[in-house]
């Protein structure tokens, strides 16, 4: 035996945090398209290309509310033409419009044969004759199309509008219906179960006994989870017994992720890879070079053909957290089809000096701020990846490479933005 | 009568947008804040402030897993320590750690009195003897304190740990769940009825005939709700017809915030404002100097001593959504007690010349693209206010103020972003 420090745990290497993300995300297609109604497609990404069924507008369209006229009627010294009909949007136009006459329009309401252009209704002044209405206008040149929008012109009928791989925001919506769609094929969202592990936990309405603490993380996952804007399953605690563990994994499996909290460090309790091993999970790694969240354990298993993703999370609640961003959240991206992926990154410039400790590439809970000219950045002072509540003033993550020692002050380091 | 052109219709002098939204936004307050489970809180904001009811860590804890020890006991030529016992998350510790004894320790775990340091276990080998387990380790000069947490160091019992106004992300679910919190007192996000009105509109699953058009309108501004993280009371479509208007208007009352779209411009059928003042909704403005959105419509009614707060949007498609994000969704995020409310803005840089038509300001729907150093933007082509398939194609509304008819390529614009 040696009396050197023994390092076994850590042979072979470990991978990099861009090492072990390429592997949760190699061979991986999203989740297939599935009839979702429109009001449930929002932030879905499109599976089919889309086509109208009509032309937008569907007529030439006034553009103002107003009067319909032809252009050389209003070349003249006295501008008075004879008031054919109102047109209000809904209504369809029964009279063409002709040399001295001008048919009221509505906003919205298709125009009449024969119409050149329309008046704006505020340079008007209307006139009740015997012989019926006149309209009275300045004298000008018109250009033939002021003020109406024609037939076509946002999209014809049988244009692709809208392709597979779009995400569908509320414009898309706005289109989807003009098109007539209230159902479109999208990519569906994962499902994603969290269960939290641990001889210790109690649940957030009971009051810990000596040596517990309550449930944070399984909350707090599945807040993460729908803010990716996926539904949570909420599996609970399970006790560290392996049958119990074992029925709970099996449920899990049937989601597309399970991610579970805590027993992935190296202690004798730590059953996690064991019993996701025994319901054939079979890893991918265990342990990722990477402060905090070393222990992530990630692995693979088929059911009923499909492939179901399963995370073990360190149980410290910050180590937790960041796992599931960093690794967990591109995943759920993927698998909904989204272009991009993860966190959004961006440079800052270090507001003070920064003591890198410990070898390993940190992610340190910070707090950025982005003014007109520049993004800063400060880490905030934290006691660990136990103080989830030194992450409560923070709001991204800072990124230090390992080795580097000191970061002075004004260093650019990428930062990791947490939503809004 | 006078043949100059007529403007009768915008005297009073219009309203900019600055001073619409402060109408808008004067004497608001958030609404009530009521009690809500723990996991329907995500995006809301606090209305009380949180107090910790545990120390945490409850206990001095182990950090890794390892051997509690004294230090004095690592500075020997030879390590050799009896092991008193093992303690795991959720147990409890039996007996002291004295001098010459060690006790193995797991993550999380409460360490034994009389621990002065943590000894990781990869650095550790143990032997079983006659006698009981014995643990060897590496000499080492080990600082007391090194890999144990203390008691209280994230929080103490009687802590202030969140305050009122705070936005809950999940992390601060995550810390709620730990102080024991199943609910907590947050401002709800306002109910938002919507209502499209038009002669001329059907719904999404119907074929428009002559001179019809989809509610395209309703279904876009039930998203823009949803994305504010509301839910939209859908009302649907309402004929120009001042009873039925009236009904569904008295309906729509009851939410904290009634939408509707159509009917707000000068023509005869412009039945909305008439009918919100027989519904005894007050006028606060009428038009807003604005390029897309001017005949903009607000209102405010009072209800079994609530405000409601009464949009008439125009009904074009874009102005629609342009008016919702430049006005519905400030008020909303106001009355959802946040303290960042409305689009957020960022300056960019023009890729091409850009022509000002008209002598509004203009929100012009826009494409940005956010690279390492700058941000660029490029208007995109449209047709107007009625062009929704246009507005696919852009991610920002890229601002241009009125009266100066040319920007030049490199000019710096103010962009207000789309949600991704």
């Amino acid at each position: 035996m040696s009396l050197t420090p023994v390092r076994a745990n850590e042979l072979p290497a470990m991978l990099t945090v861009d090492e072990a993300l390429s592997q949760i995300l190699a061979d991986l297609t999203a989740l297939a398209g599935e009839s979702t109604e429109l009001s449930e497609s929002l932030g879905r990404v499109l599976a089919e290309d889309l086509v109208s069924d009509i032309d937008s507008p569907p007529h030439d369209k006034a553009m103002v509310d107003g009067y319909a006229v032809r252009v050389a009627d209003l070349d003249q010294d006295q501008v008075e033409l004879q008031v054919n009909e109102e047109i209000t949007a809904g209504q369809v136009p029964s009279l063409e419009v002709t040399a001295g006459t001008a048919s009221r329009v509505m906003t919205g309401a298709p125009v009449p044969e024969g119409t050149e252009a329309v008046v704006m209704v505020e340079q008007t002044e209307l006139t009740e004759k015997d012989s019926g209405q006149t309209v009275r206008m300045p004298r000008q040149q018109l250009s033939v199309g002021i003020n109406i929008m024609q037939r076509g012109t946002s999209m014809r009928r049988g244009d692709q509008v809208l392709a597979a791989g779009t995400t569908v925001r509320p414009i898309e919506i706005g289109l989807l219906a003009e098109i007539g769609r209230e159902n479109v094929l999208c990519i569906p969202f994962p499902r994603v179960a969290v269960l939290s592990t641990g001889n210790e936990l109690v649940a957030a309405g009971d009051l810990p006994g000596p040596g517990q603490i309550r449930n944070s993380n399984g909350p707090m996952l599945a807040a993460q989870v729908h803010r990716c804007q996926a539904e949570a399953i909420q599996l609970g605690i399970v006790r560290d017994d392996p049958q119990e563990l074992g029925q709970l994994i099996n449920t899990g499996l049937d989601a597309d992720i399970l991610v579970l909290s805590g027993g992935v460090s190296a202690g004798v309790l730590d059953l996690v890879p064991a019993a996701l091993a025994a319901e054939g999970v079979d890893e991918v790694f265990h342990k990722v070079e990477l402060k905090p969240g070393k222990p992530l354990w990630y692995g693979r298993s088929h059911r009923h053909g499909r492939q179901v993703h399963v995370f073990g999370l360190p149980g410290n609640p910050v180590s937790s957290l960041v796992c599931f961003e960093l690794f967990v959240r591109p995943l759920m991206d993927s698998l909904a089809g989204r272009a991009r992926i993860g966190m959004r990154c961006r440079q800052a410039l270090l507001q003070s000096n920064f003591k890198q400790r410990g070898d390993r590439p940190t992610f340190h809970p910070a707090y950025y701020e982005d003014s007109e000219s520049r993004v800063t950045v400060e880490p905030v002072r934290w006691q660990g990846s136990a103080d989830q509540r030194a992450l409560t003033r923070a709001n991204c993550l800072a990124y230090f490479s390992a080795g580097q020692q000191e970061f002075p002050s004004g260093s650019a380091v990428p930062i990791y933005l947490f939503d809004a």
